[in-house]
């Protein structure tokens, strides 16, 4: 049995993750905290989980935690949590942050994209990047690992086998990305407004948005290819679900069975994946409140280019189930534990 | 006074021709067709309007039609009217025809796409295409007016002052477009079954969509240029709107101002047409329910592409607002009426 | 030509005024007034409006708005607008009060159920009811006229002809309502942030909304009779919209013939009432973007029951759309200029 | 292990329980069948399931399934499966039955209601209502278990205690009901087609719903007493969820900390039933993709009626989460095995 303890346990990503670890065979969820409302009971914050836990809401405090828990997700918003993490891993438990912190490895990167000071910045070096399909075997013996963005991931399985295999022109790389709200968390805005936002569809952050560093950091180490992007993300009137459309120049004729081929090849292993039959593409509703993946390719033989569709569920594969997914990593268990 | 019918009233685009002209200050409504279900008050057929006319469906008689009719709307699916319209055409009355039938010149390119035999090949030289941003000259003389696709109206408004203007290769455009799902009108298929596409985000026809030719003869007309498109449509859980965005490669260095300003040169004396202020993403509500298309761009400074972002109403801009505001200029009316 | 200006334009009924107006024949709005964002252009807080209308955001000042204002529509919460209310009367001119705060005849049941204190009680007197279908004689000569809420809108339309008419036991009234989102307003609160909101039914404020004194208020006045409701207004995941269904005991055995006879009696002349055919329910896309109520009746024999269905559009009949309604009468034109 | 077969695998109850039996630890499902497309894989129907079953669908014929079957579960529309089930059990092995065809003991009621035959009448007699929370001692030996209705669930659980222990007055009863689209099924429709549904809501089969008489009769089993409901079902713009609001007279004087009371006696100790803190009211999300069913109440004092609130998911405890609950007891399971 593992003991888990959630920080920041009163927003969306937090509750997803409650929602999953209730049906994990080996984990029982110790303490949940919030500065917002400590104090409160679990369900008067998460009312879908009335009489699934007898927890509280409780306020950090990194050695208590320490004291009864094997790991901790911190599931804050970016830059709030960093300073909280090293106290907590200086206890000697592990984490699995689900905030940008650690994700990309330049300080500096960092800083200037999401317009805060790094608050430890001497972890950034040991954080590993949560992604197993691309990134297993270093989670095992991770302290700290930094749980993808939920863009990050679906365009990153897009494109990683094309970009590894080098069959597409790093250079011509299009990334039209879609959202439900939920992505957009929990926080009060016009824009999340159901009035607003109902029988809506809009672009938003124009090739401007914070995954895009995360995503060129990480194409680069799976391909050893520079990558610069051109991401436009959008929202659409749901509230869970990404799906990716990546599109990119083929270096050479290609047809879309050798295009099926590498995918094959690159994750015909992985129990996260799903590489649908042809014909078949991916849709949200699909993979909604599951940890899947749904992956599929074209060819546009006119313009010898590649189409690449991918679809997850923001809070699950995006977000909590990926977190669940490396703590089952971290800890030797069988890699899908709570997530079927 | 202009009388005008509308032929095949009991579809999307004919109740939204209803309830354009309803407000009409220069149309009187004379006939309503339908083939399946004739007889029927309008009303049973679209309770919305209820009131607002004294109407029966009547079954399709051109000669009965043409009695009191200045002009008829065939608000048909593709295949099915083309040989009425020419029987009707013959009276002497005109037609705007909404279906995809009189959009392409080539007979082949319009049988291969739409897979069924033209009835009226004949009339396509004479058809004319009708978006008065690009050909309002064209317009008041004709007798036949082919009204464009929703996707193609979007498409063609985004890219043809670039492409007029030679700032784009014409051979690097690609256009992932979202439509919400009354585009695919009244007919029911499981695809759009309220439990399938409620809470779904989906591509679907990837690089094959029907409109695709129409785009590119539309674009070739207006610029000289041959071009390829990548086209990638998307269903939104959402009932009305078109959101395109368009990626293509800049000739050379530009920035974002020069591109603003093709376009308010193009289409800076438009009623129609809103070219967004800076860092303001056209979006499907702020167009929900009027003739309007908004606009913006942005460039990607790294990679040498613009962005353009266009947004309108499938159903007023992308078809019945459209096929009034081709009639108010085939009659030399205010280009406007009915429409604000 | 009639002056209007709009007092508080920057919410949703003050947006929908000015997309009901923008249509009108014969007004001309003059000043739109916020407090939150004076100096901004209307497209800014509106992007719907852009290019409709040529307008400022101004601050409130009575007498700069009476030089050149037959009307003010005051769009603001309850309890802010009242005192500048009387000062804008005082210049001469007339008001349209789309709030609370003159609906109710006694003070203190206002403050009650409003908890915040009257800053003009002495206007209560005077203020006309402005609900056209059942007061409107009074309503030409109003200098102050309070337009209706919208969920008492639809329950008194639904009731006042049962009531009248005595066929219907005054105690026996239960009332269970629906509304879209948009019915709460664009002020921020969890319970309307979308990803709370879509796919999602809830009851709110059970027996305790702040409509249930004005609705009985009203229907007293309409038949003399007392009458204490119960009353249960719910969120529906969508942003337009009010179904309300009533049920109430029946005096004697009655038909479902004899039921809608008297809705024809009392209401077959309004343009702005549909009773619709027998087996047909009232829906609430049928009325949206409309000024319409759909009604109709069912019987249940078995219990000597009579069940009311009645749907309108939150934002035209049960708000903007009936004030200017109302503004028609109060300055002799077209009932109906610019509502259909 | 269990070994389970569905009879009718291609519908939304089939799929769910599909999609919970895969978490269940004490089942293995054998065998899916369909009417409609055998031969197909599983994830061709339900591409959901992809990658989480390896099944084809297959023709009923209940001796193979009775081979390796000890359960079935029939997700048939009501008239379809009866005789099925018959032959089924005459193989010794269990049933339980998610259609209406076994609800009801009068074949007369069930004829005149459903408009069919019924194919087995003899089997009524012996056919055990699968509400556990009521009928719980009955179902362990059952052969045939009739799993109640959405609406009925809903409505039976909200009101039982009431009627049980005689505080209101059995003739008193209205309900208004509200459902998400999936309770309708798979089966196309306009009026489930998505522009038509969406951003609507609607009331249908006014006091004509086809779970009434389950519910009368229900109703009438646990309290002794004749049972006429008004009842009156809403179309919600949503994918899942119930919400129902019973009204009744109270006999007497009573305050809501009585009907707690009683609440809390009936339901105190059941697993899927919560009873909500005072002014908190049930809403479909909180009990989205779970078995439970959330409770409140509220007392009109003025009217002396009680009001109660009862929400749960359609397709869980409203349809394939209690037929696992069922079969759970049946086979001396956890009750919650699978379901949380």
């Amino acid at each position: 049995m593992i003991s888990v303890s959630i920080v920041g346990a009163s927003g969306y990503t937090g509750g997803e993750l409650l929602k999953i670890l209730r049906r994990h065979p080996d984990v029982r969820v110790k303490h949940v905290t919030t500065s917002s409302s400590p104090g409160k009971r679990l369900e008067e914050v998460h009312p879908q989980l009335r009489k699934d836990f007898d927890l509280s809401l409780e306020s950090f405090d990194a050695k208590r935690l320490a004291r009864d828990t094997d790991v901790a997700f911190f599931a804050l918003p970016h830059g709030v949590g960093s300073k909280n993490i090293a106290e907590f891993l200086a206890t000697g438990k592990k984490v699995v942050d689900l905030s940008a912190d650690f994700r990309l490895r330049d300080v500096k990167t960092y800083e200037a994209w999401y317009k805060v000071k790094h608050a430890s910045p001497k972890l950034l070096k040991e954080a590993v990047y949560g992604l197993p399909e691309l990134f297993r075997p270093r989670i095992p013996g991770a302290r700290l690992v930094a749980n993808p963005g939920c863009y990050a991931t679906t365009t990153i399985l897009a494109l990683a086998p094309l970009l590894k295999n080098g069959v597409i022109d790093p250079a011509s790389i299009i990334v039209d990305a879609k959202s439900g709200v939920s992505g957009a968390g929990k926080k009060l805005d016009l824009m999340y407004h159901f009035p607003e936002c109902a029988e809506n569809f809009q672009a938003y952050a124009v090739n401007k948005h914070r995954h895009m560093p995360e995503i060129e950091q990480t194409l680069k180490d799976v391909s050893g290819r520079t990558v610069a992007l051109t991401f436009v993300p959008h929202l659409v009137p749901m509230t869970r679900g990404i799906l990716a459309c990546a599109y990119a120049k083929l270096r050479k004729k290609t047809d879309v069975s050798r295009i099926r081929a590498l995918f094959e090849k690159e994750y015909g292993g992985e129990r996260f994946i799903r590489l649908l039959p042809e014909g078949r593409w991916p849709q949200t509703k699909d993979v909604s409140y599951t940890n899947y993946v749904d992956i599929n390719a074209a060819v546009d033989e006119r313009n010898g280019r590649v189409i690449v569709l991918a679809a997850l569920d923001n809070l699950v594969k995006g977000a909590s189930g990926q977190a669940v997914q490396n703590m089952n990593l971290m800890f030797g268990l069988d890699e899908a534990a709570g997530l079927v």
